[in-house]
């Protein structure tokens, strides 16, 4: 945590200039103010129809997509990212409120269950109807690397507001006038569609995120970033005399494994792909591969460096993260069993946060033998590739490394290396498993899993991206003989919400 | 926690007399050797077939049926509970087995989904298949009150080892010879079925539990217990390197509301009924109704009273348990505004851990001024009843309810008390709402929810009752463009498993 600041000063990494004016930090009357408006919002809000809920989600992504080229520019101003690249977050962001939107049309996710009456059983059975329900007010802890899609109106939001939950976001320092814009933005269209502005909310200040996660009137939490700013919050989050669910993603290695059959088929097009995913976005991704298994004698090294040293330096999103980049891959390159590959020191603008891609290389043996050295994350354009000698050389290292967001694998067709053994490690270390691709790129799918044993994700129970995001601001209430009239409305006799239900045990389809 | 102690020593409740010989503590190589003996389990209990797991649920479930007499007798020896509820809970706890072959019978609760490569996609989307697998080496902390149904063989274990995570128990120090028990007779399951020893173990010792939650290869834990117990270990899960998730189930207050009518229409059926479910199991009950809400001029006192008074004492679960209850209540009978209705002071014997049911008597607003005295959970016989003035009053007490398992409604027909008002304030207070019933006698169930809001469980987004209590041991994993061959069995397109599926979103039933 930074100390108390009165406002947030965004910077453009590209220039080190300070970009529009300072945003000030949320006061803590205002914060007050704001959870409460939260709390009075969350029955209304939580018990609305699906179409109340459908119409929101829609006209924030069009609001977005109105709005694309004005707020991808102010993006690229204040995070340095590429405007093409903003451009498609832009949309990808639409497309996810778009995508929650059907979720909720769909009606599955509310898992309704409804049992009858079975005097016989032991015990007794009552009539009982099941479904999930809204969490209550939820706060969201905005990221700095997608400006968009973990960001004011992004994934955990988009899911949160579907389920039901009013949102308070705190934004987060590098893109204030973004995140003020967008909050304006999506507190306008509350005001057209009559909801009450308590639904939704924009903070900022460290301090005051703080002092939110603490209040009794939040009931759970997400957040996107670091290791160690979200253990602290996870930790402020299980130390409430209440604890809430605190949904973190944290930090993610990405291992990638290559087979000697695919170094040798493919050697230079994987070479390629590593280098264009490691580099994307400056490195500043969470599923970047950070450790690039390869069997001994691959003979990609020269490609690698080619590749990786092609691209060239790009600003990182700000100063504070340059610096802790910076004195990341300085130590690396000090530890004794690691080399350079590619220099990545050339053409490195002095003004503003610029960074070069640098890859290092190492062995499995030496990453068994010190993991915490050589199987952390380090938030930038920077891999370690790790040369293996056999499978059982490559397992000791895998077994060395946390839990992940992603783990890939490269193989070829009839490929004679024990796959099965390899993917069976790598289901238990990763959220997400790989086959001939890259980590890059999460699609905003219903199959998509965004999440991992700690500490890729606090929960590794949950997703952050996809369909099934929306489950982490649900809890379940059953309903026990309830007479109809008395049931919520999407729960009574007549389905009048046509959700699929499961009927004594069995699923029945929306009627 | 308990000093460390060498052996546990089953005590007769009835007689205060031993009960077989001690059980000795695990000691810590055991504990080692369990918990390897577990990780090593788990990848290829992880995977097993759908029918390994039935096969399992279902010879566990025979097992526990054809000893049941052995098995209560022992029981009512180390509970003091009724031999018939005994004989009646091993059958629930078989039965709840059964429940849980069938949910893996059905498939649905692995969540299946397939989508499609969608090159168009932003960002483009490669072909994704999700399901959920388990998390891995499970702990489960086993409960006095339900010696089969929450302990060694109970829903926890029933619904991990379902999911397919080995299972290590702590058994609880109140009925160690039916626990050694128990499990010797799961442990000789798992061996004619020729499964690893290390998918199922039982330990004993307080510090030996707290050691294993702490261990890394336990990946998640359940518990059911005190407020205190349950917030202690909490913090040790929450406190780990690597945090996991710790499903509790503590403490419960469970109010039930009487309306006006239905005081004038049911008033002595309601007392009787108030009284037998307060009372069941010498009240030590997780869903015991604590509170009773009734309208001023409720003229129920008089049958309360001797509905109360009529119900002899019992043995208490143990003697501790016996003396943290006479501690409540001796304080509550202290308390400025409350007066006791039921003495409950008779005919208690003097050897064993007796109690007599007691009933005392408050107002809203004295509950509303002083909820943490008068919101408490004192876990044994008594309960409170409060009286309400008008429906502000008794919202203004609510308000001070903390989060429960259940919440109760008596009403009437055509009742103009404003009940959707009530109701919108207690499925936010509970994770059950029952109207015109009680909340003792959990039905194992597909829609049961066993859960709710701090304290009543550690995390309101989960049950530990009902066919969806499984979902607290699975992880989502998804898998991106793996040739169909290298997936998961129950993930390839042929669809051996017959599994449910989500395919691009739409639900598909199983083959």
């Amino acid at each position: 945590m930074t100390a108390p600041q009165t406002a947030v000063q965004a910077v453009n990494p590209r220039s080190g200039e300070s970009v529009g004016r300072p945003v000030p930090e949320t006061t803590a009357a205002q914060l007050a103010g704001l959870l409460a408006a939260a709390a009075d919002a969350a029955a209304a809000f939580g018990t609305s129809e699906p179409g109340t809920r459908t119409a929101l989600l829609h006209a924030l992504a069009a609001r977005l997509d109105e709005r694309t080229d004005e707020l991808a520019a102010l993006a690229e101003q204040e995070s340095g990212l590429p405007l093409t690249r903003l451009t498609g977050e832009v949309a990808r962001t639409s497309g996810q409120l778009r995508l929650f939107a059907e979720v909720i049309e769909d009606g599955g996710y509310l898992e309704v269950h409804a049992d009858s009456a079975d005097p016989g059983a032991v015990p007794p059975q009552p009539e009982l109807r099941r479904w999930l329900e809204p969490a209550g007010p939820v706060l969201i802890f905005a990221a700095s690397n997608f400006p968009f899609a973990f960001s004011i109106l992004g994934g955990d939001t988009a899911s949160a507001l579907a389920s039901g939950c009013p949102v308070i976001v705190k934004a987060h320092p590098a893109h204030p006038g973004l995140s003020k814009l967008v909050g304006e933005l999506a507190s306008a269209v509350l005001a057209e569609l009559d909801l009450p502005a308590g639904v939704f909310s924009v903070i900022f200040g460290d301090e005051r995120g703080v002092e939110a996660l603490r209040d009794p009137r939040i009931q759970a939490a997400g957040f996107t970033g670091s290791t160690a700013g979200g253990r602290f919050l996870f930790d402020v989050a299980a130390g409430r005399p209440a604890p809430i669910p605190f949904y973190g993603e944290l930090g993610s290695i990405n291992p990638a494994v290559v087979t000697p059959a695919a170094a040798a088929a493919r050697g230079e097009q994987i070479a390629a792909g590593f280098a264009a995913s490691m580099t994307l976005g400056t490195g500043q991704f969470c599923t970047k591969p950070g450790l690039l298994f390869l069997p001994a004698g691959h003979g990609m090294e020269q490609a690698l460096a080619a590749a990786v040293g092609a691209v060239a330096a790009a600003p990182m999103l700000n100063a504070r993260i340059r610096g802790q980049f910076d004195g990341g891959i300085a130590s690396l390159a000090r530890h004794d069993g690691v080399r350079r590959v590619s220099n990545g020191d050339a053409a490195v603008p002095a003004n503003g946060s610029w960074a070069a891609p640098a890859l290092f290389a190492t062995t499995a043996q030496a990453v068994a033998a010190d993991p915490a050295s050589l199987t952390r994350e380090y938030f930038g354009p920077a891999s370690l590739m790790v040369e293996y000698r056999d499978a059982a050389d490559l397992h000791a290292a895998l077994a060395a490394v946390e839990g992940s967001l992603t783990a890939t694998v490269h193989a070829e067709p009839g490929d004679d290396f024990d796959l099965a053994g390899l993917l069976g490690r790598l289901r238990v270390l990763a959220g997400r498993v790989i086959y001939n691709g890259w980590p890059t790129g999460v699609a905003v799918a219903w199959a998509m899993n965004h999440g991992g044993p700690w500490p890729a994700t606090t929960s590794a129970a949950h997703t952050s991206v996809g369909a099934t995001a929306i489950r982490r601001w649900l809890r379940p209430v059953c309903y026990q003989s309830l007479p109809d009239e008395l049931l919520p409305a999407g729960l009574r006799a007549a389905n009048p919400w046509h959700l699929p239900r499961r009927v004594n045990g069995v699923l029945t389809e929306a009627e």
